[in-house]
């Protein structure tokens, strides 16, 4: 493992990008997206998915070349085709749409299809909230766990991002519908641990907390059971239906590879609407009063959603990105 | 337990409502979505609930001569006081307005502030999905559940409900951040039975599914553990702060009984963005495909979010709803 700092992991990503056709704005946008990303901790949905990025700009998955489109609008609802560029730079610009449309009308919303993974979702929860919004958004995936009652993956982990803004750092929840991702899973086995809670089901059907039986079989758990199941689901039909775009399933006949899918996004112009001076105060009680609460453990505080992230950004920024070497070398050499 | 036909049960709310002084039209309404939800097989959330409801209108909770009133607005969102009327009507007010206002600009939105109960959430999802919408919507309540890493309750289960049209029957999750409700744990441990899940913590902070135990330790399960506390803690700091209404803090201030709630109500008008006919076979196909999975107990299809309400639906319009005998017998005493 090295440090990497901020500044230059993002010039390394500037410089893939461009070599491979990006426009520099483009490849700027992106890179800050996954610098960002790892800064805040989130290396699987950063610095360690960039390969796999370029994997898919080589496969000509994702089209460097491509500017999303407005299709059509309807008041403060607008459609656009993602042209299968960029995920994460499509899903800053769907978000700032929404932002726009927010700011004009109070709430405002985008769906977008054929666009591509938005790597870290949290991000664009970030960005709303950064505009002194609260943001809402959800992607489809890959067909990737098994419903509530069945043995195949039909429906897929379909991340759900809120935030609330805050000075003293934002609200952000981001949490995908399987209680713990396939990377998770991977760097619990790798380490030879097991997952605190189950992930998932093992060969006899029973539940397991060994990630590596879990990843066999494919039986990933939804979060809550039977209601991460059914939320996955609608998530689903929400970003298809109002994007007219591809649907869990849909991406799933592409063999494996995971693109082209379905975003929404929503933002409520929190600032207009509540006031900066309400804002402020209403959601510094709510979160003092969770972080107040009694400790199970006297060494672990009660975070609030977001409270990792910005602890990671500021040991990260000071003192450089962790990457690991492998991963280094191989982004280097493309 | 007998069977009570969906008219008569209805006749009785009203009748009961309108002794304690509500008017005739929004009596009708109210026992109109309660008669229903128990129909649906939400007893909990509708018969047996109402002598709940007509204690608190005897305690002065609910105002059954309120009107809700519009505070302002901003484009298409709306900001609402609920002025502590009845909860059902209140809500399916908010949603109508909802509706209306996506008609109009694609999506719109409502705050509600000092509402009540508004029993089942999912009912205001089957109005947005009847309306030919999407709807989302939630609900702060109590503070009921310690949040991930706490002992003492702060959060709320604030349930969330996310619906889209079908014209087989809406597809509707209607999902509480608890695992398990108080009310299902109760009725679990008259049985002398244990949860098929884990719900909560015992005396000894171990994970149990025996309910009588999670009971008394009050440490119910958020789903998905961190991913269902967090949330809770955003589902509440939206619809606080854009309502200006009460948080779960403030609900909880109130010595333990649960009125003067913050609402919040989405809706997106799916069939004028995506056209009645792309509508219906985008969201038949994702939902027979599901459906179509492979089970892991033959006997037990693989359902989709709704499926359950729409069953029990049939059943009890056929052949009355059922009722506990002694709820039934208090509620004809009322």
């Amino acid at each position: 493992m090295t440090r990497i700092p901020f500044a230059e992991l993002k010039a390394e990503f500037v410089r893939v990008l461009v070599k491979r056709g990006c426009d520099p704005v483009d490849a700027d946008l992106s890179a800050q997206l996954m610098a960002e990303t790892s800064c805040d901790g989130v290396y699987s949905h950063g610095v360690n998915r960039f390969p796999r990025v370029v994997e898919y700009i080589d496969k000509g998955y994702i089209d460097l070349r491509a500017k999303p489109v407005k299709l059509d609008g309807l008041g403060a609802f607008e459609r656009w085709d993602g042209n299968l560029g960029l995920g994460n730079v499509n899903a800053k610009l769907a978000m700032d749409r929404a932002i726009a449309l927010a700011k004009e009308s109070g709430i405002g919303a985008v769906a977008m299809r054929n666009t591509n993974h938005w790597l870290r979702g949290g991000s664009y929860g970030w960005q709303a909230a950064e505009a002194g919004c609260v943001g809402i958004c959800w992607t489809n995936t890959q067909p990737n766990m098994p419903a509530w009652g069945a043995r195949d993956r039909r429906i897929g982990n379909n991340p759900f991002i809120m935030a609330v803004p805050r000075a003293q750092g934002h609200v952000v929840v981001d949490m995908a519908m399987a209680q713990y991702s396939y990377g998770q899973m991977e760097s619990v086995a790798m380490r030879g641990e097991l997952l605190p809670v189950p992930g998932g089901y093992d060969g006899q059907g029973e539940l397991s907390c060994d990630p590596a039986e879990i990843t066999q079989t494919g039986r990933v758990l939804p979060i809550g059971y039977w209601k991460g199941s059914a939320l996955s689901i609608v998530l689903d039909l929400v970003a298809t239906v109002l994007s007219g775009g591809c649907s869990v399933r849909q991406i799933g006949e592409r063999g494996g590879d995971e693109y082209g899918l379905s975003q929404m996004f929503i933002a409520l112009d929190a600032t207009q609407i509540a006031g900066e001076a309400y804002l402020a105060s209403a959601v510094g009680e709510i979160i003092e009063n969770v972080q107040d609460s009694e400790r199970i453990d006297p060494d672990h505080p009660v975070l609030y959603p977001g409270a990792r992230s910005l602890a990671h950004r500021e040991v990260n920024l000071a003192q450089g990105i962790p990457v690991d070497e492998a991963v280094w070398a191989r982004i280097r050499s493309l």
